[in-house]
């Protein structure tokens, strides 16, 4: 794809984040299964559910744009997700694998925050109040989304694995 | 590696700081040449810098923990930076690579941001508070540097593009 004109830049990175949702949607239903907290379980669940509204909005701004939706493989969400699989394929205790799969929910977290901040910040420039408000409430339900994780983190979860290894 | 402990997934994670580090340091020479903008060359510049301590930071609080320096191939910050190289090799006008250089270089922020908040929580959690303040050092610096980033954004270098695409 020529990128040669600031609008083919935003659909540049339009495309990253529908193809990087997709892949969130994926991993998400692995992640709540491996999860051992209820509080993580539930936290997956609800960003399961957001994951299908961010989605949504996305395809809303390419029908908006005239634009037929355009995916294109993220192969950073590609990276961190493999990240992730990888922790649930090693050898990680019950323990601690709360306390990792948060850190590694919390990638994927700044990974949407750069993403949609880079696309809000391109609508705007554009002067597509529309987009620039679709992507607005995406960004954050994803700030709030990181923010749970991070309380969830600082509570039991990770009390729980340093007890689990003697502290 | 098993990850039995908080303790083994603090190096965990600190392994995948010092490998994405290393990559950041290969790239950033990278995306200085190809910014065309003299303040986004110099915030590149500044970060491959600051970069270099927070490689000496890493290094001292494995060295307090008397581990070795170990580094784990970080998948998420490759795929992060081949999706930066893609659009160095795309056909990208130079009008808008500045600010797709900057959307690219955000998501390595980010990365980093979710890595480092992690990593501090785990050290915190350990009662390492020297290391939990080296890596909040860090924190801080990445930051920092997204808000600059942002700034740069906002400022002329969108603008610019805007003014290219006809806007």
């Amino acid at each position: 794809m020529k990128i040669d004109t600031m609008e083919s830049l935003f659909l540049h990175e339009l495309s990253d984040l529908y193809n990087a949702e997709k892949q969130i949607t994926k991993a998400l239903p692995k992640m709540v299964d491996a999860a051992t907290s209820p509080d993580l379980k539930a936290a997956f669940e609800e960003h399961l559910e957001v994951t299908r509204e961010q989605f949504e909005r996305l395809e809303q701004i390419f029908e908006n744009l005239e634009e037929k939706v355009s995916t294109r493989k993220c192969k950073a969400m590609e990276g961190i997700l493999k990240e992730a699989s990888d922790l649930l394929s090693e050898d990680v205790d019950p323990a601690v694998l709360d306390a990792a799969l948060i850190g590694a929910a919390q990638k994927v977290e700044h990974y949407e925050i750069a993403g949609y901040g880079t696309a809000r910040a391109y609508a705007r420039l554009l002067g597509n109040e529309e987009a620039a408000r679709l992507l607005e409430q995406t960004l954050e339900e994803e700030g709030d989304a990181d923010k749970k994780l991070t309380a969830l983190a600082e509570s039991h979860l990770n009390l729980k694995a340093a007890q689990a290894s003697g502290d």
